[in-house]
């Protein structure tokens, strides 16, 4: 028995999200489906963690175990040739037997694009949009309000698990604009259920006037689930980079 | 009685080309609906030439007639209230009755990008790609074959009309890259059906090294409409300006 750690760009488009639901077609679906052809016996996959519906990944991370020791080209080449042209294998690494995709996660990197575009038929899968100028210098300073290690409960689903933590550590919160969008790139320890789409929007009501930096820490100071009523778009979320420290 | 000309940006992905065809959606049907919902009768458009199917465009141009006299920023609004977001109205100018979206044009401008990353699942309806590096210097010179005024005969689809004539000028017909692709323009006063992707492919196939600048010269000159077995993919297609010299 090996254990392969695999890296995957999808396109979340045209899917239900990462994990398999009842409804719709999921990503995890259409890769267990593909190692399952590829084993002739069904194979399952865990990945660093969920993305929503619509939401897209240029490096999301799993692992599964396969009882046919393959060269890490050969499976590659074969899950590309079976898998949709909106999925594709980045990488194949074979790993140690303890490696876990989600538990031995130690950061992970998202960034976000806002299409200044509206109108723009292009980018319509591709990014979020807003169509009015936003006041760059207090969503940049509202970002660092999110720096650092905090009780991220006012920023999350409020149907989460209570006996959870909700501190994380977020090393990078940062927002920059050209001339066709902003983009804001986020990295931490880890992050909970929508608090990068609830983060990101409340960025962009600071930038719409909406909110002020004030009133952004005093949200995030509540910890309080009920605090933050912002979510970005899924279809401008970007699952980067999954990194494990000390195992990669 | 107004005629309106009509800026258009689409992305193909999902349509069945410009014109209206028997099976599947195409561009021209989803704006005819629009223009009639508008209008309360049926309204027809004529666009500036076809699209194939998934070919996209930043700048197709139609013209249609109104018998009732809408400020062209309220017509603008309307329509992309109405239309999907994969088809967007860029401009809306009031043009004399005798303006003709097809016959007044005096030039287009195509570009095609070719992907480097044939694994990219966010660019699979958006570019062509290539799996391996091409000779971007033989391409180059290739291109410049193309431009001035030919019998393009041989670049088209062999079941057109015979009595009309293949002569057109191309003023602008170049290949550049960067890290991720490789980016075609041209330009001239008039396309043929298939000719841009024949062309394109043409000069892909001299960038892979399985054709000279002598072959592709003879197969120009042969106005021959057998002597290009090669067309480039749609999705890397786009029609980005027609031009209305003396119009505009």
């Amino acid at each position: 028995m090996q254990r392969y750690k695999v890296t995957l760009a999808y396109n979340g488009a045209a899917y239900h999200g990462w994990q398999t639901q009842r409804k719709g077609r999921s990503v995890q679906e259409e890769v267990e489906i593909v190692l399952t052809t590829i084993h002739k016996e069904e194979i399952e996959v865990v990945a660093s963690g969920r993305t929503d519906s619509k939401v897209h990944a240029m490096g999301q991370v799993m692992h599964f175990d396969s009882s046919i020791d393959m060269d890490v080209q050969g499976i590659q080449k074969a899950m590309n040739a079976l898998l949709p042209t909106s999925i594709r294998v980045r990488q194949v690494e074979k790993v140690d037997a303890n490696f876990h995709a989600r538990f031995d996660a130690t950061s992970k990197r998202y960034e976000y694009y806002l299409s200044k575009e509206p109108h723009n038929p292009f980018v319509q899968d591709f990014m979020g949009k807003v169509d009015r100028a936003l006041a760059i210098t207090a969503m940049q300073e509202a970002a660092t309000v999110f720096v650092g290690e905090h009780d991220f409960t006012s920023f999350t689903s409020s149907k989460i698990d209570e006996r959870k933590s909700r501190t994380k550590t977020i090393f990078t919160c940062t927002v920059e604009e050209d001339a066709k969008s902003y983009h804001f790139v986020l990295e931490g320890t880890g992050f909970l259920r929508y608090m990068v789409r609830m983060i990101v929007q409340t960025l962009i009501e600071v930038g719409k006037g909406n909110l002020t930096v004030e009133e952004v820490k005093t949200m995030l100071y509540a910890k309080c689930k009920h605090a933050c009523k912002y979510k970005a778009d899924p279809q401008g979320l970007y699952l980067v980079e999954v990194h494990y420290e000390g195992k990669e």
